[in-house]
């Protein structure tokens, strides 16, 4: 099996599952629990919070909080920190941050979505032109889940205080952490990580957040994470995430060298009389995104599956909207012919050259033989 | 280790563990991808949600949408249906009922704790004064975290429904689950559950609700769980839940007369110079609540810790609230220096004879210490 749907998610990593094991055996307290047992476990959820914050951020000014996923991540501080006026924000982000500004909408806030250029990046100076006095929060994604459009969210936000000083500013990070060698800068107020982009286990995500904002959590309870997420930690995810971090963070820019020879290896073995890339120049070397115009993305990826080749059509966090065309692919103005056959092929710092051969090989094929039954 | 604290965690059942450790492996897609890996976990997902449902409710009736703890599906029924007029609840509900309904008072809905009596369950009859024509939520705990009385939720339901047919009814059955034969009756609409509790892993609860409802969820983006609970499914701890939940339901009926005896034992073991017992006859035998006198339960615990015994003073939840009292012990009508010597006893299926003498021995053996030193 060829895996080149590592967006979507990853392989859990074997080395750091066997190091959080314990957490699902005899270390299994309640960390709230007064007695050592527990106590030793908030310790450990204590350094796997600073451990995990000091790979992207500042440790004097930010502080992490932990949650049970990337999607939650995203609504709390959507939730959290857009609560009056109008909300800025793209329309190339995530669901997790698309359906909750919609959903602030519904709430009496004003949403204003910024157009994207081609690759899937943000037209920034749209984004700007939509901030006004009234903006309490924009949020702009960091690596496009679709794309892989870097947007350069220092200079954003940077250029979105400027405008509005009071603005909150949001990043969903969930498919640059661990990937794209970069640490918050100053304007940057909240952002997103997840922990199974990275080989960590489904379960954990976390919210990066400025110390010294104040916002409401999502959800109530015994005030775990400083009472910005109650319910008992999950301590086996945690520590997980922990540790597929830090160990993907020694070797970022090496595996972010690697991967970017494969990308353009696979880009280059991919018949360009079959295939449109849309993927940009500033573009993530884990996603490389194409499509195969006048055909539909999803038989492709049934036929590359039996092949033993298994790719995306677009966000598999979309797959339950229903629509047959990705929202961020038709706003990167590509046609509805060419957005049918888009196809998703998101690597990892696992991912072989051999692998990618046998790729280009098995989509060049498949989708020769169908234009060919087709003409 | 003599591990009397199961309230608060349980260690997670090896066996269960065993059989979903494949999905951290090998069965690791995301459920919501298109290809067959991607399929075949959202059937998993269907038949864990088919089969923890009908342990416990009538499916042509009910649903059940994941969470990602039980905290989270106390918060989804409370925000999702306490949405105007006032909320009815009692003032011994855990913290993830207590919380939310204070953050709706801060929404402006008016909210009414009903009193407790004596052993911890709610007055029934000051509950349903509480009761109007504008009521639109009523929540009560099903088995009480702190003192294990049992709320007869299916009475209290059918009365609440017979004041006012319009006002939704909600159960925390967390500390119920798996533990106490029961199935859910018509007047109920929601009910909370946590895998943790019952030999499953931390990251996994469910909100189990009336098909006819609908309400809005707490968690927004990819549209998961109908809509109802966005993010990537924690496919591990899901299928975790249901292996743990099947288990425990093959054998819910033997497990609860095997613990009303150790139960019993416990308390016929322990000093009644020394301790006064707070639970009371229609207590689940999951649970004994005890307090010494004078002393405070904090000093109890660590002392107990130190022999080998680990046992609770209190909702693990309910340390992070700084309270040195806990809000549902007083609601009992405890006065303060017996609220300061609190311990919560609690016991799981694998609990045996041997760790109840043990840990009565201990416990007396400490507390007697204790006293003849205050003397």
């Amino acid at each position: 099996m060829i895996y080149l749907d590592n967006a979507a998610t990853t392989k859990p990593d074997e080395e750091c599952l066997k190091r959080a094991e314990k957490y699902l055996h005899g270390e299994f307290f309640n960390p709230s629990a007064l007695y050592k047992g527990g106590y030793d476990l908030q310790c450990e959820i204590r350094s796997a919070r600073e451990n995990i914050l000091s790979l992207i951020a500042d440790k004097a000014n930010y502080e992490l909080i932990f949650t049970s996923c990337g999607t939650e991540a995203d609504n709390t501080a959507i939730f959290g920190a857009g609560r009056r006026g109008n909300v800025v924000t793209t329309s190339g982000e995530h669901s997790a941050v698309f359906s909750a500004v919609n959903e602030l909408k519904q709430r009496g806030i004003e949403v204003r979505f910024a157009n994207l250029n081609a690759d899937g990046s943000v037209n920034a100076e749209h984004l700007l032109s939509l901030i006004d006095e009234k903006t309490s929060l924009v949020s702009v994604i960091h690596v496009s889940n679709e794309t892989g459009a870097v947007n350069d969210i220092a200079a954003i936000s940077k250029a979105v205080k400027a405008k509005n000083k009071f603005a909150y500013f949001h990043s969903d990070g969930v498919q640059a952490f661990g990937k794209i060698p970069f640490i918050l800068t100053k304007d940057i107020d909240f952002y997103s990580i997840s922990a199974h982009k990275i080989g960590g286990v489904k379960g954990c995500g976390a919210l990066i957040k400025r110390k010294n904002i104040v916002i409401k959590p999502v959800i109530y309870g015994g005030g775990q994470e400083k009472g910005m997420r109650s319910g008992t930690e999950n301590v086996f995810a945690i520590k997980n995430f922990e540790f597929a971090a830090v160990k993907k963070y020694k070797k970022i820019k090496e595996n972010y060298s690697a991967t970017q020879i494969l990308h353009e290896l696979l880009w280059e073995k991919l018949d360009k009389k079959l295939f449109t890339k849309i993927s940009g120049k500033k573009c993530s070397p884990y996603i490389l995104c194409v499509g195969a115009s006048g055909l539909r993305g999803e038989t492709i990826l049934h036929e590359a599956d039996d092949k033993g080749l298994i790719i995306g059509t677009g966000s598999a966090c979309s797959s339950n909207e229903k629509n047959r065309f990705s929202r961020t692919i038709l706003a990167c103005g590509v046609g509805e012919s060419l957005a049918d056959g888009i196809l998703r092929l998101s690597l990892s710092s696992e991912t072989t050259k051999e692998e990618i051969l046998t790729a280009a090989e098995i989509l060049n094929e498949i989708v020769a033989n169908r234009k060919a039954i087709m003409a």
